[in-house]
């Protein structure tokens, strides 16, 4: 695989100025809370006292799963090819959050089983018409799985070459959540029933059955946590190897990346298993709904701004955090401090 | 007292209208949550399938509190008037989230001790120089009590009648969470240790005497939950009684109340127990990191939208949870259906 450099964002100067500009505002010590330690984030990915927002970019990665085969979802596969429609015509979730939000929104197909038409808004990265089922073998091979993340970095870097300077992932793959619950159980170590989850709302039969097959893919595999490659092109999807590629590279570009749900999440376990400094350069969007993805953040130590019971994906919760990005840098640059204002420091 | 006409929102076929709506966007059920419940509210409290939001405001009750004299701020009581000016010349945290969410600001002068010049954003509505010190006699009069709650009601319903519909309040005021702790206690029922927080920065010697300060106070007055106008009258602030007016005149006019931290629901608090119906009209925006928010919200069985430890009053919890209003009244609108967008259903 190739290699990124990335740059821890440790900076011991700079963090105390940011302090000091963040005490010095018109407000009781850390009042405002979490966007005060967003906004040191923020200063701290750019390394400067004035961070800024620029062209927040919305990519959302598209793919399908062999895995679907086995019955772990209760949609079926053509959902992701309309879905891709649905997101070109700009009726899905992702389109109305991205709108109101002034974000750029490009979706990637990553491996939809489907041919798509060129459209302005579609990039095509095809690699193939969805992956193998893991169930009986790897869901790619490794050199495929070499070329998603090497064309998600790419993809990623264009992007940041135009400007963007924030940079959310968001995901659409029927049967996703089954590659993304079989990452977490091996990086994160966790027994798969704590890894599972209903995805697009299956019964508690249905539940059951995908932890059933689940489990049994587990064991048909031989993988090993620190092996993450491998794990990703085992139990990965297209769209799952693209984000990990797109992360690493908007990192290495110093862009700030805004971290979705569960499978955005299970991307990034994989990343940061590779690059653990990735994880500076993550603001995490919001807690899912979806079972496990409490325990993913736990696992990267990470501390959502939303709990909105989302569940949707296509990166909606990453677009849904994106004004609290806006005004912690809003107060950094806009608010008056005690001296400016006048204001009368604490007397005890 | 006045009295006040809020129509309960419960409307069965409504419900059921927007339930349908709802669950034909493209997405899993329930896959939005909390932004689905919400656009539920929207509508109810609209009355019509399709909510709108518009021209948001924000009113800002500003008053001094007679309490202060006992040293239950770690900051001068000089710093109400000092935040005023502040808020004035654009330069305190209420004023950044204001503009970047489109909110007219406006800042009531309920009763704070100094002579404030007038101003285009103030409205000057003083009842006084600031409320007694509620550790020897009642804060305010039944008359002034009721002359407060008057005034709240006629500034909201100028909002109202001026096209807006939805409605935040905010509060500045050194000595405010004081008050809020002693209406919590009594209208709650909880002891004073759960109601008694930090404020804006006490250390703990400093809310231990706060503690004692306001356990005394709660023994020298004789009041009943029963009786909340005498709860406010003895207890409360000009600003947090106007709120209570505010709160109930907007209700009557069916405007979305946004409800912001701990001082802001100590107002909704009294409102409640007069007109408990008036909790249908209000989305509470956060949970603030101010000891006894959370309580106060369980009392009222409300589910913020933000947690973002915040505790910096002025209504910027509830300026910065107003795009997920936005977002919620956005995917109603603007997402495809099933049928429209030609996405096939579950399966299973």
């Amino acid at each position: 695989m190739q290699t990124f450099q990335i740059t821890p964002i440790h900076n011991e100067t700079l963090q105390a100025a940011l302090v000091q500009r963040i005490n010095q505002k018109t407000k009781p010590l850390g009042a405002l809370g979490r966007l005060e330690s967003l906004a040191m984030q923020l200063g701290l990915v750019q390394q400067t006292e004035h961070p800024v927002l620029q062209q927040p970019a919305m990519l959302v990665f598209a793919g399908d799963h062999g895995i679907v085969a086995e019955g772990v979802s209760p949609y079926p596969q053509a959902v992701t090819a309309q879905m891709v429609l649905n997101f070109l015509n700009g009726g899905a979730a992702i389109n109305v959050f991205a709108r109101q939000h002034g974000f750029d929104l490009h979706v990637v197909d990553s491996g939809v089983n489907a041919v798509l038409q060129p459209h302005p808004m579609l990039i095509d990265a095809k690699l193939g018409m969805g992956t193998a089922n893991f169930l009986q073998q790897p869901a790619m091979t490794t050199a495929q799985c070499a070329e998603a993340i090497r064309t998600g970095a790419e993809i990623a870097r264009d992007v940041v070459m135009q400007g963007t300077n924030v940079l959310a992932l968001g995901e659409m793959g029927i049967g996703n959540t089954s590659s993304a619950s079989c990452l977490m159980s091996v990086l994160c170590g966790q027994p798969m029933h704590q890894c599972v989850g209903r995805g697009t709302g299956l019964s508690d039969k249905g539940l059951q059955h995908k932890l059933s097959v689940l489990t049994s893919a587990l064991q048909h595999h031989h993988v090993s946590g620190d092996d993450p490659l491998q794990v990703l092109a085992v139990f990965g999807g297209f769209e799952i190897a693209m984000m990990v590629g797109a992360l690493l590279a908007a990192a290495e570009a110093r862009a700030t990346l805004l971290i979705d749900g569960f499978i955005a999440t299970s991307a990034l376990l994989v990343a940061a298993k590779l690059y653990p400094q990735v994880v500076d350069y993550c603001v995490f969007a919001h807690c899912s709904d979806e079972s496990g993805h409490r325990m993913m953040l736990d696992h990267l130590k990470a501390e959502p701004l939303l709990h909105l019971a989302l569940r949707l994906g296509e990166g909606t919760g990453a677009v849904l955090a994106y004004p609290l990005l806006q005004s912690s840098v809003a107060f950094l640059h806009e608010m008056a401090s005690f001296d400016s204002a006048g204001v009368s420091g604490q007397i005890q």
